[in-house]
C-alpha cells in the first residue's frame, strides 16, 4: 500500500480529500498534518479531528502546523468555508486529540519511520511541507512525491491570477516547487471540471449512511457559497482530486513544465507561471495536470465513502 | 462616419487591420501613427506605408512616434512576424512618405481639427497613446474612446499570463487604462477565436486580386511562426478585431470591469488582471471583450479587403 | 550667456532657485515650466507666477505642465510647505498669466528657438521633463544637459531611501536618467550640507529688501516644518543648489557613476540606487554632486538676491 | 552566565565574534550552528570548527545548518573572505566534529534544556533562526533576545542599500523581524566605525600568542580585500560587535524604530529600511544601534582573545 501524509486546511474540500485518503485500500494514512489556510490553525486542525472522527478512522496521528504563512499575514476564505471553516453539515462530534508536535516534527517522525518512501499529499497553502523540506533536507530522499491542490494554468479564484493556496504562502510554495522533487501540480484548470452537479450530491446522499449525508451537506454548503461569489452553477471539489491521482495517475494527464511562483507581483502575487510553451528556457520543475477524466474521479470518490466503517453502519 | 486614427506595429495582422479600416465605408481613416513593437520603428514604419500604398490609400498621413517603451527596453517579436516584421508578400512596391511630425503631434493636430470626437484605435504598444494622453490632457474631451488590441482575461503570448502589447510598455497601458476614458480591450481571450483557417485564407487568394493574394501571404506566413512557436493549428489574427469593434460593435459582447496592469512582477510583468469577478472592489475603468461573433467579423474584413480600389483591380 | 529652463514646483526652496536663476547674470533664464510636487500644479504655478513677479522678473514665459505622475497618484508636501506650497509670508501681490501653452510644448518651442543648447534644470518630479524627452527627440541634440535635485547617495526623506521629487514620479526619474544626456543629480547627501541657520536667514533678512525678508521668512517657515518633522536644527535648502550648480560647477565635485531609479519596491519605490563602489558592472550615466562648497553657494544665493531689480529698492 | 548560541557563517569577522564569545566570562557559549553564506555551508561550518579548536574551546556542540536560503540561490561572498572563507592564516589543524543534528534542532534541544531564557546571537544569514522561529514557535519564550549583525540605516555593501547578510536571504530577516521577539540590529551605520587600524592588528600581533597571531592575520587578509573591493584604508570587524553588545549593552546606544526588509525591489531587495523618523506610521519592531563605543569593543576583544586557553599558551 502506498503510504501518504496529507497536509490540509479542512475546508469542505479538504474534508472530502481526508474521506477519500481513508475510504481507497491503496493508500495507507500514515498521519494527517494542519495548516492555516481556509481557517485559522485552531478551527482546521478541529475539522481535520472531526473528518477523521466522523469516519471512524482512529489510530492515525494528527498534528498541528503553522499558524500563518512564511512571509505575510494570514487571510482566510470564510467567504468561500464559513466560520467554522466547515459550515453546513452539524459536525458536534467527541474527537480525538492531536499529538502535541508540531507538524514538522510529525512529518520528520513518519518519514523517518517508513520502511518505503512516502507521498505527501498538501491540499492547503505549503507552509508546513515548505518547513519540513528545508529543515530535514536529509529526508529527501525518503518523500516520493508531492502531490499539491492548488495554482492554475489559467485564472486563479483569489485574485485573477491567484489560486488560495498559493497566494496565501507563495514563498512557501516556491520552496516546494524548487525542491527538486518530483512534484504534481493539481490547479483550478482541471478542479474546476469536477464539479458537484445535483446528480452528483444526491449520489452522496443516496448512500444512505450518515457520512453520505455529510458529504451532501458539506457539498451544499459549497454550492451557496460558489454560487454567491463566483457565479458558478455548481462548485468545483479540488482537493480530492490530489488524492485521487496519487491513487491512480491514470486519472488525469500532466505535462512536465517550468512552474514558477510570482513572489513579488502588485495584482499578481501568488500567481503559478506555468510555461506551457516552454517559452522561458527554464528547467521543468512539475508536472502539471492538464486534464481529468470526471467520472472516474467521481467513481473514486463514492466507493472511498461508501466503504468507510462508518459509511457501511 | 466615425472618425478613428489607427496606431500600429505592422505586423501582419496590424497589416490587414489597416486595410480593413481603409476599406469599411464607415469609417473616416483620419491619419495612421506608428510605434516601435512588432519590429523597429523603422520597419513598422515603412510596413505601414506599404500596406496603405498597396490598398491604393491616398492622403491619409503617417507619421512615426516612439522607438521604444516608457521604461524599459524594446524586445521585437522576429520569431512571429519575421526580420521585416512584415515576412511573407513581396511588398517591393514605391510608397509614400511620413509627415515628418511625430506621431504625439499628428494624433495633436487631426484630433484638433476634427469636427467629431475620434476614437483612437491601437494595435500595437500603447506608448505614443500614453504620450499623447499625458501631453495634451485637454484634448481628452475630444476622444470618443480608445480600442486597443491587447491583454487578455486568460493566459497571455508573450508570458504565460502577458500578451504582448501590453508586455512590451506596461506603463504605457497603465496610463491609457487609467485615463478615465471610455476604454475598449480586446484581448486574446477574444482574438483566439479569429483563426485563419485554410478556409478562411482560401476566401481571401480567392479574391483574386493583388490584394487577396498578399492577405492570403500573409496569413500563410503567420500560420507558419504560430504552428512553430506556439503549436497553434492555425494562427489568431488579432488586430483587426480591434478595428471590427469600432465599424460594429455588435461583433462583439463586454463586460465593464477593473482592469489593471501589472507593473512589478517578476514573472508577470505587463499582465492585464482583469477582475472579472469583481472581488476586488476596485471601479470597472474597461469594457473587456469576451466574445466575438467570427463569422461577421471575417465577412467585415473580406468585404473591406474586396472593396479597396486596388482590389478591385 | 548660458540659456536654462526652470522646471519647478515651488516650493520654498524652488522659489529660492527662481530667484538665483533671475538674479545672477551668468544664466539666460528662457522659461519656467511648473510641475505638480509639493503642492498640486494649480498651486505650483501660482507660487513660480508670484515669486517671479516679486523678484520684478517679466518677459519670461511660464507654462504648467503635469498635474500628476506617470504612472500612481499625487500625494503633496503639505507638511514641509503648508496649504499654499509656499506659506511663509504674505505673496498677494499682482502675476503675470502663464503662456497657456503645456509646459512640454513650451520646452519644446524655446529649445527649438535658441541659439545655443539649453541646460534644463529641474527642481520638482520629473513628469514634465521625461514627456519632453520622450516626446521630441530630435531635440536632444540641443539640450546640453539636465540638473536636477533629487534623490539620495544616502538616506531619503520622503521615506528612508526615497526623495520626495524622485518617489513623487520614479518612472520619469528613469526616463531622464536612461535618456543618454549629460545629467547632474544633486541629491540629499548634499543638499543636507547647505542648511539656513540663524545666522544665514539674518543674512537675507539684513539685506533691507522687500526680497531679501521675503526669503528669510521663507526660510523661517521651512525651518519650522524640518524642525516639526524630522527633527532637523536648520533646515535644508535644497532646490537653489541645482541652478548655483548650473551658474559655477566648481561649487560642487561631482563622481560620474551609475543611477539606477528603484521601480518596484514595496519599501524603496523611488529610491536612487547610487553604485558609487561600481559592483553593478553597469555603466555610468550622472554626475553625482558629493561635496559642496557651502559657503561659496551662500554667496551666490546672497548676491543674486541682492541684485534683482525689486531687491534693489 | 548569560546563556547564548551564535549562528554563524565564518567568514573572518564571524571567527572574531566567536572568539569573542568563547573568551569573555560573561557570556556561557551553549552551541554553535552554522549557515551558508560568506561561504558554502560546508566550509563555514568547517572554519567554526577550526576556530573553536584554535581557542582550545571543546564541549561546545557545533551543528550545520541551511545550505541555502530560503528562497533564491546562494551567492557567496568569495571577493571578501577568499576560497576557503577564512583565508589569510594557516589554520590546518585538527578539529571536533558536529553533532550531526540539523542547526534547527540544536538549536531546539539547547533552549529546551537551558534553565534560563537564551540570546540567539546571529552573525551571518538568518536562515536558521528564521526557520527555528517558525518550526517551534512554542519555544519563543525561552528565547530572550535576538542580536543580529546585518543590514543598514544608510547604505549598504552588497548593494547600495543592502547588506550581504539580509540580502542573501531576504524572507528570513523578515520572519526574524516580524517574530515580535526583543531584536537588536548591529548594522553596518555602527559597524563602519570598528575598523582593523595598523595599530589595532599591531595589538593582536603584540599578544605574543597563537590566537593573537590569527587574529592579525585574519584581519590582515580582511583589509586587503576591503581596500581592493571597497577602497577602505581598514576593513570593519562588524560581526563581533553583536556578541559585545550582549556582553555590554552599553557599549553600543539603541533607538527602537520599525524596520521593514525589502522582499520586492529590482535593486534593493535585501535593504532594511529604518524608519528612524517614524514616518511610516508601523509600530517600532527592533532596537537598532546607532553608536558604538569604538575603544571600548577593541578592548573587550582583545581581553577576550587574550583569556582564551590557547591564548594563555
Amino acid at each position: 500500500m502506498n503510504p501518504v501524509i496529507i497536509d490540509c486546511d479542512p475546508g469542505h474540500d479538504d474534508a472530502l480529500a481526508l474521506l477519500l485518503a481513508a475510504g481507497d485500500p491503496r493508500l495507507r494514512l500514515l498521519g494527517v498534518t494542519t495548516v492555516a489556510g481556509n481557517q485559522t490553525l485552531e478551527k482546521t486542525t478541529r475539522n481535520a479531528l472531526r473528518i477523521l472522527a466522523l469516519a471512524g478512522v482512529s489510530g492515525v496521528p494528527v498534528a498541528a502546523g503553522c499558524d500563518r504563512p512564511l512571509v505575510g499575514e494570514l487571510s482566510v476564505a470564510e467567504d468561500i468555508h464559513g466560520t467554522s471553516g466547515l459550515d453546513g453539515p452539524d459536525l458536534d462530534i467527541p474527537v480525538a486529540g492531536v499529538t502535541g508536535e508540531h507538524a514538522v516534527e510529525l512529518m520528520r517522525r513518519l518519514i523517518s519511520e517508513s520502511g518505503e518512501p512516502v507521498t505527501l499529499i498538501a491540499t492547503g497553502p505549503l507552509t508546513n511541507v515548505a518547513l519540513f523540506l528545508r529543515t530535514h533536507e536529509g529526508l529527501k530522499s525518503r518523500v516520493n512525491r508531492i502531490v499539491f491542490m492548488g495554482g492554475s494554468t489559467e485564472r486563479g479564484n483569489t485574485t485573477p491570477y491567484g489560486e488560495f493556496n498559493i497566494v496565501t504562502d507563495p514563498e512557501a510554495a516556491d520552496i516546494v516547487l524548487r525542491s527538486g522533487l518530483p512534484i504534481t501540480m493539481i490547479g483550478l484548470n482541471v478542479t474546476h471540471q469536477a464539479l458537484a452537479t445535483d446528480e452528483i450530491i444526491a449520489e452522496f446522499a443516496g448512500l444512505g449512511t450518515r457520512l453520505g449525508a455529510v458529504c451532501a451537506e458539506l457539498m451544499t454548503f459549497f454550492a451557496s457559497t460558489y454560487r454567491r461569489v463566483f457565479g458558478f452553477a455548481h462548485p468545483p471539489v479540488h482537493d480530492p482530486i490530489a488524492v485521487a491521482a496519487v491513487i491512480d495517475p491514470s486519472i488525469i494527464t500532466t505535462v512536465a513544465v517550468p512552474v514558477s511562483v510570482e513572489l513579488t507581483g502588485t495584482f499578481t502575487r501568488g500567481a503559478t507561471v506555468v510555461d506551457l510553451h516552454h517559452r522561458s528556457g527554464r528547467t521543468p520543475n512539475a508536472d502539471v495536470a492538464i486534464s481529468l477524466n470526471v467520472d472516474a474521479f467521481w467513481q473514486l470518490l463514492l466507493t472511498a465513502v461508501r466503504r468507510l466503517p462508518i459509511g457501511r453502519r
